[in-house]
């Protein structure tokens, strides 16, 4: 059984409903999110069936706990989530979302160069890394925190939003100060800990599936998010992995339609991890957004081959553009925008 | 070394050329088709490069073996092959094909009624099975040669092109009588005794990628019906299999392009097979088209719930209308018509 | 509802059980096989549930269809099948059965010198291909009815068994002129044709699981055997395939405990192919052992580096005596004996 | 390029050595462990091997950097690492060592209670989870420092090592107080932050196997502990993600003989979540030590249809005596002590 309170609920009630519910037998587990707190409690079935929690005061919603995920899921809302990014940005509306820019932060002028041409391009948010997931402890890890002010500096300069991974829970304070939406990388889908503490703040997040991540465990991972408070979450379909080597991961397209029908929140596309060999991205692009994806992650690189990292799926700026138009198209025919 | 001899090539030039290579200690495999004669060159590698097969009587065409695959490649036929059905349908050009139908075949009246339907829909071709591949021996398993007739008679009356799945060597000769193009299930797609059979005719053979068949295996299945003769050769993305249980099997939209760019041959797919599921099958559709399908197979039947067979995939006729008119519209956005 | 009649049930006393059948609005599905005729009949539940089948005359035994498989699973038959191949060798039964000879047959002598060695080194059935399932149509194809030839010769000269993969409807009776032991390939697990022509003989056979095939799936392949009237089938796991791209196939050593708890049938292993690589062989040999498997399926190759076919995953002769000598202790230590 | 800098090099030598490369050209990263420096060098190619780093004072050993993983490597270090636990304890030898207890620690009774059954069967080293990753926020997340003070009495009363996970990068050092080995689970197997903090430590770990990780992955993951000092690493293989739904995972065998040949480091193999079924477990843990496995990790718990986690893979202190019994029969047929 889920509480979520109202956002106005007291501790006093709080405390209300908690020590009722103990005298019932029942265990609560609070989460004090910013915008609201959420209470799980645990105890035997009929005893929670038959406690009327819905009319304590402070209660805003009572959720039976018979599927997995439970604030997620669109019974629990019906209208798709729009997440308000900035005044001009929104995602999960009529008007798709375009995350572009490099793997990696590597340079201030470099950054600006590629943020100026994605901008113009039409992206309307820049992605960049400055804490970088590698497989191999020697290479590049990224610029850390001269990379945040890097991305910070240029959004400022060129008015859009941005965003980055946070890849460790000591860092989503210092991230949290200079982006406008977290990345939870792929490797880190099921750090649960990663997860409750960007659910302790109300920064948007975005969730990469998990490279062999079932549906249900991507929306359980966003369930722990919303569970510590924080409703402004974002999926992103990213590839996962097959027995097939002819293309780095293979692009799920089923799990846009299928994210959509369980559950109410934004999905986007990433089609540069989803191929990963540039050539394959723009095919890749046009599918998720005919198959009414809220819109897009492209790495787009100057010189992809001398990136620091995923120089190979990385397009050139001039096919980007080309790409945006196309998709402009494509997007119309599905009653998009873009 | 592969060695295509010229269609007008005579008897005594195949002797001749395989005479000469024989005495360099090469070993041939004669691959004689309806349309032309395939030789294969097994030997010392040096011998093979320094014999100037080329300049034989009858000769047109003399490959390298470095690739696995060669009539299927690129490589081997830089334009897109279009193949001519009849004199309506292509498959591989800039109009779309798109195969409509029950999954089996089960009566005269619900053939007739249903064909009907997906034609006026905008279907150019006719699909059901007449033999069923079925993992339960218990589970019906085609109507046969009367299914077959069936398909013929509808087809004639209503001037439409069919397509059905052959399953055994000992059926390619019937099935051939009846119906337009062979489909080889996804079961069979690595049956080579069948694709020997199917490529000993010059009817066109939709292969359908195995359940977890490589993109590599898969051109080589193509390969073994070309090698035999049979240069009508449509690959059929059809889904794959993951570990994702959310879905029947995991469409695989990134082999649309990267079979483009790996064979000159025509690739359609099936959203139905692809999702496993009625209400996913618009998004694929649409998905497939953007990436650049030559064309879709679509499973509608009028009573789904009470299908003899994947009746969960199956679209109503009215929603496969609905669907027809949408897909029209992402065509045109990507350069095709529908 | 699968209807099992005696081994003397009469044509009259089939005829009298699907007349009765069939007035109740049942549908019989009736398998002639060499040893007993099984009759499958499909209609309503309740009637089925309601009409006492046991009691018709000839009848021997009647199973609910509750489970997709009938004649496969425990509840058939609770004690474990034991095979008889020979006098000398049975398989299912406390005494371990050990396959091994070259992946194909290359020529008499080759042969003959290969199966003296496997067979003093312990081996008690004597394994070659003379069909060859290639992904490659220009790969040596197998010396067909010329290798069936010199299997036959050379088990008569040795006095033991053979196995041998048929791989099309139309070798089946060929095949079965000259060895002992029909091999189904993987790629052929659900060649449902071929499964019912074997079915139609009472020669035992081999069933190599898919590539990807289910558990569920593989004993559904067996049940076509069964239901055709063949009961003589044994499972093979060969190895599954993966995202793991560290050795060509994953030895599945969980099939083992799991078939032998759902079918009464026994199951050997291939650590062969279950590898793809001749120094994981031992290993994967004597997981498969301790793990309660009956028997083994080992390639042996005198020039591994020259065969025509899986050269990498061959042993050489006096690697397997070592691994036969070392499978003895580990037998032992699980209660069997090879 | 690795450099691995004696035990008892100074800080003066390292000094020496990066300024030098620097100048050269070269990017020093300095890992400092606590045993010993790992300096890592990234520069061009020719510039690296002309370097003669390995007459420096404080050098042992220079390793060029063509294979991906390089302090993992059998290349690095040929004979078997042995860890040494504590007194009575090592990991990498002839004696195996198994882990076992329950999923996680529910109370001090149940454990104390578990914990002197499984060490009368004769398990050496004690596991239990104190911190719990469970993919829904609504389940159990362990008793967190209050089951690691449980964890500590327990195993102080019965002078018997132990193992727990730890989750966070802000738990290292808390868990590190508590217990003798860390154990990283799947789920974090690429969390760097995680692995390098640990490296830091110079206390054991054991790194399970990632759902869908590939050997190389894995040995990478090894990489990163081992490049920030920590050279006590024992890998677990845990089963693998696949198609197949009739087990939890896959217990992937081949893994076992994989890594012993690429890594010097010991494996050891947990046939509880390799199978996810108490009743496969058995046969699960003779394969992996007939397969060379360094030793098993076995969930035991005395009532598993009540346990918080993890019931269906938890056998009874009864069976689990059994099987230690039978356990030991087979060790000894490969040359083993248990």
């Amino acid at each position: 059984m889920i509480v979520i309170l109202k956002k106005d609920a007291t501790e006093e009630q709080v405390k209300h409903i908690v020590d009722k519910a103990e005298i019932l037998g029942l265990k609560a587990h609070i989460s004090r999110g910013v915008e609201r707190t959420v209470i799980g409690f645990i105890g035997p079935e009929d005893v929670l069936r038959m406690t009327p929690l819905e009319v304590f005061p402070g209660v805003e919603q009572v959720m039976p706990v018979l599927a997995p995920y439970k604030l997620v899921s669109r019974e629990f809302k019906k209208e798709n989530t729009v997440i308000k990014i900035n005044d001009d940005v929104t995602i999960g509306g009529k008007k798709l979302v375009v995350m572009a820019g490099p793997c990696s932060v590597e340079g201030l002028d470099e950054f600006r160069s590629i943020a100026k041409k994605v901008k113009a391009a039409g992206a309307n948010i820049l992605r960049g890394g400055a804490f970088k997931p590698r497989t191999s402890p020697y290479d590049f890890q990224g610029m850390g925190e001269d990379g945040l002010k890097i991305m910070r500096d240029v959004a400022g300069e060129l008015r859009i939003a941005t965003i980055t991974e946070v890849m460790d829970t000591r860092q989503v304070e210092l991230v949290a100060k200079y982006v406008d939406i977290f990345q939870l990388g792929a490797r880190n889908m099921q750090n649960f800990s990663l997860l409750k503490e960007i659910g302790a703040t109300r920064k948007p997040v975005m969730i990469k599936r998990g490279l062999s991540a079932t549906i249900k465990e991507w929306l359980m991972s966003a369930e722990y998010v919303m569970a510590s408070g924080n409703f402004n979450v974002i999926f992103c379909e990213r590839g996962i992995r097959t027995y097939e080597t002819a293309y780095r991961n293979t692009l799920d397209i089923n799990a846009v339609p299928v994210v959509q029908k369980l559950s109410h929140l934004p999905i986007i596309v990433d089609p540069s991890h989803g191929t990963g060999v540039w050539n394959l991205v723009p095919s890749g692009a046009k599918a998720a957004v005919a198959a009414g994806a809220n819109g897009l992650m492209i790495e787009v690189h100057e010189n992809p081959e001398e990136a620091l990292s995923d120089g190979a799926q990385s397009l050139l700026p001039t096919k980007f553009d080309v790409l945006m138009k196309e998709l402009r198209v494509v997007a119309q025919a599905v009653g998009k925008e873009l």
